[in-house]
């Protein structure tokens, strides 16, 4: 099979680095817990947005993310029986192209570079199983579509969803 | 309609840029009529092509390239009508992920970034229309595959071909 895994928030924790980036910087305590059902900048005054918003494009952001806990090594024994690809809507930031591609290489360098795609739309990518914590990527998708928790889309409702990479390896291994 | 163009050989002259840097940097004389049917690697002495070989990973590299000759203002014209994707195989080379994103802000900035693709393989990709100079990226695609004519490829056959922007205006205008 075919097997789409996005990036952001699903093997890389980028909604954890825009809390840990925003408590340091402006001396805050927020937690994942409080955040539940939104964007890390809707949970912020008005005046600390736009901060949270720019982080993607900083020097380093996507090079310093945190694997998601238990992505790689279930990723990879599903890459053995499957062909998986990455692919990361990352064309809107075009200092995180380098830096997504540097991080495939330290945290997943058992996915090739011909199957790492960096994209805008998704709705281009044929095949037969796609897992995003994005509805609007999943929603265009003619395979299977998973949605993968995050805290930002615990209320989304509709899809097949997967809490974490133990229930990802329930599904397909 | 759904159409992917190529970048490299296809809107950014790569082959030019190939000959040029060789020919001043060994003083040689090599020209496009000279390399018909091969890579330009292929028409150098052994002990210059590895130099060749690694032009695309030197930094400025994808970001000098010429458009193709009459490929901005037709792809503009076929933009208007139909959902064009920018799909380039840049995984290998990550120094031209954004040299890459640079140039097509700068030549061809008409495509937003959400219609721009880098990626390795090019059979994930689903739509009506791909029109590229490698049949290896043909042979895989579903909808219309569109050779288009590079030095490199004159001798290929199997597949509708365009010598130029002009015949893709003839065939999509």
């Amino acid at each position: 099979m075919t097997i789409f895994v996005d990036m952001d928030e699903v093997i890389a924790d980028t909604y954890g680095a825009h809390i840990e980036i925003y408590n340091e910087e402006f001396n805050q305590q927020l937690s994942t817990e409080m955040c539940l059902g939104h964007e890390v900048w809707q949970m912020v005054p008005v005046e600390h947005q736009e901060s949270i918003r720019n982080h993607a494009r900083r020097t380093g952001f996507f090079r310093d993310l945190k694997p998601i806990e238990d992505s790689q090594s279930i990723l990879k024994e599903i890459s053995r029986k499957n062909e998986v690809y990455i692919a990361s809507a990352a064309m809107q930031f075009p200092n995180s192209l380098v830096e997504k591609s540097d991080w495939l290489d330290q945290h997943f360098s058992f996915i090739p570079w011909k199957n790492r795609i960096l994209c805008g739309n998704k709705h281009i990518l044929q095949g037969d199983i796609l897992i995003d914590d994005r509805s609007y990527n999943l929603d265009t998708f003619k395979g299977r579509p998973i949605l993968f928790t995050s805290p930002h889309n615990i209320n989304n409702n509709g899809y097949e969803r997967a809490n974490n990479w133990l229930a990802i390896a329930e599904m397909l291994l």
